[in-house]
């Protein structure tokens, strides 16, 4: 152990409690709202209107997609013990994973790796698009079910980002990238939203690593308004006797 | 099973996505913040201003408080399998339970059912505190073994509520059993942020059950800083060495 | 803080370990079984006979009860990142709760007291079971949605007890509750296998708040089973388009 | 979604109980102990003597491992929330990942590399430890930051294994690679529980992909003793006080 660790979060004293080097009654409470508030916690300073922009579209965006695993895991936990509503958001947020919200972090790899590139961006994206293509790998980014020919969700986010002003290098390249993917495949494959969250954060700053926490953040809310309609009208039940239809038991 | 269940919070097409009624891309993106964008998710509308204000004052006060149980989970979990970030925040948010946090909940029953008293709400007030004292159980609500003689944040927070014009009857239920819990303790108890919380988002109409749900969703923010940290300056072994020091092991 | 805290569990030293005051190595691998390892380290002794039979009964009934909600989170946490198998089985133990396995805990104390009530056993059974009809509060560890009009389960746990030389004070207490709850209902509702575990676990020592425990490490086991069938045969994209259909978006 | 998935875990009817192939009531319990039983549930067949014994070692083995950072998390998750005793069983066990107990992954996968060179055994295990050394990585299941020279859980785990008969493949090729990483490394490095679990299990033909699971089922008992102990003998407020000393606040 090397240096002895400490953390800059929070600190509590008789009659104040800082948050960083701001306290939080005084600098915070009723000045900053619930995104400048953990922008600044996370990151370490209040964000310019461009950063604040970008995340809030990137929370509101990713906070909610119906019935996916995410909610069935916590209705099902909610339903098992409603006593404890901090463990059904807890079940879902695990579906946060690899499989789905997750492809944003190579995404945001890959497009680094290309602005990386310079002035070889296109060339870049050509070898990348290639690359992936021959090992039958899906573009992290690229590709939905539901959504073709276009995600409607893409425009619309890397819109608002180069509205506020970003710089643009990682926008640049996810277009790069995209040119080379339809080529590869020899049809057009959209950009998800996946994809275009990962430029714009990459565009104020964020890097890999942390992205999937905003994806965290943003679902725990989704998951507690299936919570809220559980606690309404429960659909665990039906949930269950459904599943229990759907995938019958076969005698080894 | 009487009725089939419906969920009313999410519904995709082949080129669009609406939550609830709004269309996401056309509705919300860019025009609502994370926090307009998950009060509209869990209740229904639109907050007013005042709720707004009222709920980032919540999600901002709750959102961190140093080296708890909860962060140490979370890093505990998290420098075990950096690989699934969403475990450790999953871990911490798991001990937003009842010892901390969650006393909001008996708090804003007992506030509800004081305003309930309608014009005998101080006889009530007087009646709980001296049961409360009966039983030696501690007010939920009340005290801090900290912040003493008062929570820095409770004025702010039960100000920011007045400010913005809220009824003002559970503010009122508090302050009137705030008086008798002294006056049965025979010294000041502080009111404490927990306490100020379940009056004002009792204020906006917040019912008790799914309060907890914002203190999640505001920790996980939290949650998500302290991994930022341990991805930065990681302490998780130091934690673990002190630990190992703190709790000896003693033969049976 | 009275006194400094310390674990009787386990000490490393360079070249051995041990587990509470025995030798890991010398005393443990190869000379106990799972069973006899996990009770003597949760409860301090190697258990006898009777105690490793009753608790080998009570592990093996509840590991498996196909696709519950237990299961179904396991399977949709564990499909949405597999890179963290432990989270799908963490997602899925969160449901072992109040709703249905925890009920074993209301059943436990239930018959302690009918215990402790001596010669008035038969009396208190009666008052007992009239309390609840009264309240129409469904009796801890009685009725089954399926098993009518009995419980497979209840009569072979309560034999193997029995056949292993218990006191048998618990079992009695049960049976008594058993004829009053069926005289208040007018009809026979079955002694359910929670009721029954709960009995039996009294039956050797183990306390109603460590009971849930034993219910946890079976169901591990069970949600393993679970994870590996999803490797081998994934159901969870099955169970996600079902559960989509089941419950269908109703527009606000 | 080509084939309709199935389950072959579980089945109830009326008045009976199926998990696989057998009727719980009258097949399984208090005929086979806990062991047999997760190893037919997750396996599909009641175990061989040696394979009972090797996964009864391998539980016994992994249980417990004192104040470790699963341990940590949940006694932290369990002090703030005893209402639910399985959140601080699922929080612990989210630590069981990549960095400690999941070395076995990756440790399996050599072994079995090795196994499939056939007569080659020792030259494949020549070029694995030189290209370990030389890209400075550690070789899963060696090494251990106390047990010097050795852990001395490996030799009484291969021990067992060889007594009961396995076929001996898995074992040979550790030995193969532990004199191989002896060599690159210029001195003795201990192959640890991990390397020799792997080992062990690939013996009996368990996969490593669910190698994990086993891990997951012995820490669960484990967690419920640090749960145990946390009733009896409560450590969580010094763990958190210390921990705020030891990972002091330092202002941005």
């Amino acid at each position: 152990m090397s240096a002895k660790p400490e953390t800059r979060l929070c600190h509590y004293t008789n009659d104040a409690i800082h948050v960083r080097d701001k306290n939080l009654v005084e600098d915070l409470i009723g000045k900053v709202d619930f995104t400048e508030g953990l922008y600044f916690l996370i990151f370490g300073r209040i964000p310019t209107r461009a950063e604040r922009r970008v995340v809030d579209a990137v929370l509101v965006t990713l906070m909610e997609h119906g019935m996916t695993p995410s909610a069935i895991a916590t209705r099902m936990v909610y339903g098992s013990g409603p006593e404890a509503l901090q463990a059904g958001v807890a079940a879902g947020l695990m579906a946060v994973a690899s499989q789905f919200v997750g492809t944003m972090e190579p995404a945001a790899h890959n497009l680094r790796a290309l602005v990386a590139a310079g002035d070889g961006m296109q060339d870049a994206a050509r070898r990348m698009a290639d690359e992936y293509r021959a090992a039958k790998k899906p573009m992290p980014g690229f590709g939905h079910h539901l959504h073709k020919p276009d995600d409607p969700r893409t425009p619309k986010l890397l819109a608002l980002a180069e509205t506020e002003g970003v710089p643009g290098k990682h926008v640049k390249a996810l277009r790069a990238l995209s040119a080379e993917v339809d080529r590869a495949a020899g049809r057009h494959i959209t950009i998800n939203a996946t994809g275009a969250i990962a430029a714009i954060l990459s565009e104020i700053g964020v890097e890999p690593e942390i992205m999937r926490g905003l994806a965290v953040i943003s679902r725990s809310a989704g998951l507690v308004a299936h919570i809220r309609e559980e606690q309404k009208s429960p659909a665990m039940r039906t949930i269950w006797e459904t599943v229990e239809e759907a995938v019958p038991y076969r005698r080894d």
